[in-house]
């Protein structure tokens, strides 16, 4: 078996968001916007509710690439926040660097704009540096489908393991009991079929 | 021309959101879940938006068909509420039919799930009785292409105009000028591309 | 409006199913076999449920067409079976002229295989006749996407109702209370997420 | 009905071939080759089973638009070939025109390269000029979808009537008894499918 | 025939650009940028080319929709260019309509950001008042393939003709006897395939 | 080679399905309902035909989730049946843990819903336990491709091999020989083309 | 790298050709027929062009599976010819096996109907007995594009090199200069774009 | 990890174009003209860039297959230039692979047509020799996407690395700060999104 599999732990876990900026958005045509959205923000969501230790970073957020968006700002208001002054791998910034490894995890979640060279650079030089790399496909954007898969081989083939942020967030779960409502909630929030899952439920069985 | 332009106009428009319901939006297929909802939720806060009466009606909610999507009812408390006890066809049931007569309007902005059924009955019965009928083809949804293409193809032989949430929201607002902010808010809650224009503009004119 | 609503009605309707041979079958691709086979049956179902008058016929069934599919003359075994000679456009036969007019209805619901010969001929002979024709798209097949727009278009734009079998069977039945089990069981059997809609909604509200 | 159902005749019918060249053919590409080559085969073949009055013709051809694909040549020889010197609609063209009414036939059968000019503009003019126009979609070919389907929108609306080489073959034969051989050896020679039911036929009848 | 051909003239079009906005253009997702881009140059090289009366528009430049591409601005230094303060319909713009009536053309070649919208609303005002309308749906964009079916049978069905640059240059230039190499080149700056036709010619015939 | 030809063995094999619940299934829109309706029914009629040892479990049940689709409870109503309480890995539950040892069988057929969480986790677990797995991509199903592509090439970089139902019964048949009636069966129950063929087949040497 | 480079060799390749009968061909659907035609014919040409041993098997061959398309039969008269009575895999046959061992070539080109079955097993078995092994992907066909997926997954997993007919005819020549006219003459009859190509050459230095 | 990372370098890395001939690229059909026009100039463009050595070659460019696109020639007009004689593997070519070994680089980026031969020949060639090779999969084109798919797959398993572009220039430059503007303006000259964002930012920045 060429990649072994590594079971994604919370304990062991760190998330990195890389350069999902208001102008690199524009450039993301693989996948539908209002998808692309609710899944970065959902992977946003689940790191907070599994208390993962997150990191932002941006590249050149004063010019055309835009700002990190609000949502993310806000969401983690106490990351560590890295504009990085020119490097286009996070990974070549030593302020990044010091901060994934003062996480102290060694299991890194990965998700960016755009897919083959904000995700792709550092989860390959993560990989190097003898990291566990998850990529998450589709919180992660690119210009079409050559360009995503191109950047997905190239990880795959280095040992990431592809994932999406639904089996991020069950593989950090583990076990329903530990928490019904409050996945149940992360799910409601992001998966429109589940929230109408739990509401046809709940109404049949409100007065049960 | 066969279908002459019908221009909408915010004194002459309601709204009909017909079988939004949590169970049968299982069945749409035509569109991916995470734009469908958007797109309803748009048409909605459009409607609320331009304060055009709207009315909602639901086919067996007891049942397997599922409730109401409860943001729908949140949005319109005070709206006509038709839960049809058995006819397929809205325009059948009188109480609806009393209700959409009671608004005065000659035009009807429709949408529903599923289109070939929930919607198009409707649409060809309204445009039979002499309202001119507006289809929201992107906040109505279906099993799959051909379903979707066979009614669309339907009513507009029958005289239907089809359009989407946006250009509805357009072709009543008019002019930018009668309220920017409102529309603009409008736009970015419910167009991801559109939101991080406003945010790239905003953060880039800050300063300014 | 170029092509004004005709409603379908139970009495006067009759269903024609054109060359569904499984010869002919191999050269259906613009639409999923697994789904095509379920909607020809579904349209079967339907004329049977709603006992309206239904005429089969074949073209060739001796040759290489191969013969009607078994389920379908299972299904009628009582319904006029017109196995042509020769005639191409069905409604170039005598004998299937003279079973349509037999049935003394004036809504014409037309399936089969190919669309744009098996389907279209006979479905704009009977608009030049004079009735009012309902093509069941999601029952017709054809070789590819070319074919088949080609052949909606040239329907629709002679007069013909574009529909699909789950439009027909709504429009017929036009209040759920005309027999709810009955439509439920056709719905059921015909349509997968419906028949999870009525499995989960008949478990959680067993004992109710 | 806004186009009502003209039926093809083979003794009013005439083919018009229009800029099927081998340097234009490289910019088709709504249609794949191999599927593009064997249609507009096929509807030449038919043309010559059917005796239908055809004409060739070009333009440019001693330039990059280059010459007639041979295989048409071949067919045809004694056809009348109008190298038109330089008007891009065909209909523009007097010998052209005058081939056509030679012809005195009122039926068209228009293919051609690229769909939204030399099939279209010859189309609109016919139709214009009191003849009953069908274009056989499948061998006329274009830059993409966008084109295309503007191109079948414009015809259609036009009066035009969209068919297929198959469709063509089926209404112009109209019953297999006038010569099953012949058909079928055309149905062979052009739809794989066919072929195999054909041979699966005769290897089982074989002995019979 | 419900919309009769109407053939462009040089002498009688003139050319509406509306809202090509470097904001907008990150809502365009129902067509691929490069093509896009090239669609809409080729586009204005063409008005440039035939001399025809060009109008350019835009809506709110100054905001978030940001401004017209530069491309279009250099290309058109002398055009009628009309800031709308707030009119989404561009015909409701008085400067607007004045440019467009003192250009003392009846034929309009209508292409814009959105297409429901920006392009949708003045041709189907410009129907009304009695022009005859060409939108050039391949240098129009939208969200998605349901907004721009949406918004082009709305057109379609008013009695606009869809066309694409590549037949409208066709349609103006009428014979190619007027201009090979101007024509020539304008068609090998904007379509690679008819590029290396001429290009493979040009060396073939080098020394010939 | 990085994971070698491991061959099914139907004294080897047994089957896993897991999660295949009402709700879930609403959830899966990586394949079309009637066809993903037809995969799982045909892998669970292939375990019954060679008597393959099956497991069934399900994730909450009496929530949202919904029960068992039917048919499977009804096809394996001896099999070990785990509802599990609360865990997401099935390999995690000691119960379906043991049933699975209990089998003796050291190759495991999986599927489920969703692909990327009840079907790779388990799979995951059980290569690192020793096990060769199988995983019968077309009986199982999720939310779109990219979760579908990820949660693939996850598996089979960890040594998984990707099958689908109709590779699973061929490899566990061998030689038609061993039952030609029941295989036959099995296929022209699942496979509507196969099944085409089989009514030719015994239609044309029905006499001979 | 996982699979090292192995070069095709014309004097150390076989060609085997598995079950392309007129019955299962039927069942191919993840790729267009005229295509599908096209590439196998294309195969069979260059086996013969270069004069590779060729092996020709078929299973059932007087059941529905059909008879070998007669093209294939009539193109290698003298070939090996194994009708299975049962094997599946039909590396399972003695006779079969032999044949193939009687090439005395270690590299085994393998195409057939349908691929993760007729395909995938011999080719797994060829690879685990030691031979070198090229898949012809577009001269191998399935049901869809999940079975295709699953099935190449499988054998490239497991060491065998994924390629097409051009890339095999391409490796094994070599050299144009070996012969320019017969690889020439290969292609023409088989690329669509590449006749056109030559006739425009032609053309165009007729005279040169 | 099957292929590990290995990083470009501008002081290590070549630059390969093979066959990007006027006649060849007719057969590229994976990939729509406009945006593979722009691909292999941009491609071109950083190779110029990066000031890279880079090597062109061409197959029979004065028989059908055409001259090297003018373009490239004149971008780099006193690159190594080989029109190969006959071998259609350029590695096979004595000039060729002198001019590789010449340049003194040990990482190879490769692009051309069609990507199963011209480009997968080298490449494969070129690891076997034990450089590191590059593919610039959006600079390369075939003629569909099973032969891209094959050709992805053969050149990853023996340890190609796929890339786009985009992804090579960003891998080279490795921090803006290298050269803000230059690397700005290629991207703005071939990315339409992203000169939109400068356009925009431009705009909005400029009285700042």
């Amino acid at each position: 078996m060429s990649t072994p599999y590594t079971r994604l732990d919370k304990n062991q876990a760190a998330v990195l968001l890389v350069d999902h900026q208001t102008g690199l958005l524009s450039l993301v045509r693989d996948i539908e916007p209002d998808r692309f959205k609710n899944n970065v923000l959902a992977l946003a969501d689940l790191a907070k509710y599994f208390e993962l230790p997150t990191i932002l970073t941006t590249s050149f957020e004063s010019g055309p690439n835009g700002p990190l968006v609000p949502e993310l700002k806000e969401l983690f208001p106490d990351a560590p926040y890295i504009a990085r002054p020119g490097q286009i791998n996070a990974w070549d910034n030593e302020d990044f660097l010091a901060a994934v490894k003062a996480t102290g995890r060694k299991q890194l979640i990965i998700a960016g704009v755009v897919t083959e060279v904000c995700v792709a650079f550092p989860a390959l030089s993560a990989i190097e540096a003898g990291f566990e790399v998850f990529v998450v496909t589709d919180a992660s954007g690119t210009f079409n489908e050559v360009t995503r898969h191109s950047a997905w081989d190239r990880m795959s083939s280095a040992g990431a393991q592809l994932m999406t942020w639904f089996g991020v967030a069950c593989e950090l779960h583990r076990d329903w009991r530990n928490d019904i409502e409050g996945l149940g909630a992360l799910f409601a929030n992001h998966i429109p079929d589940y929230r109408n899952l739990i509401n046809s439920y709940t109404t049949l069985t409100a007065g049960k």
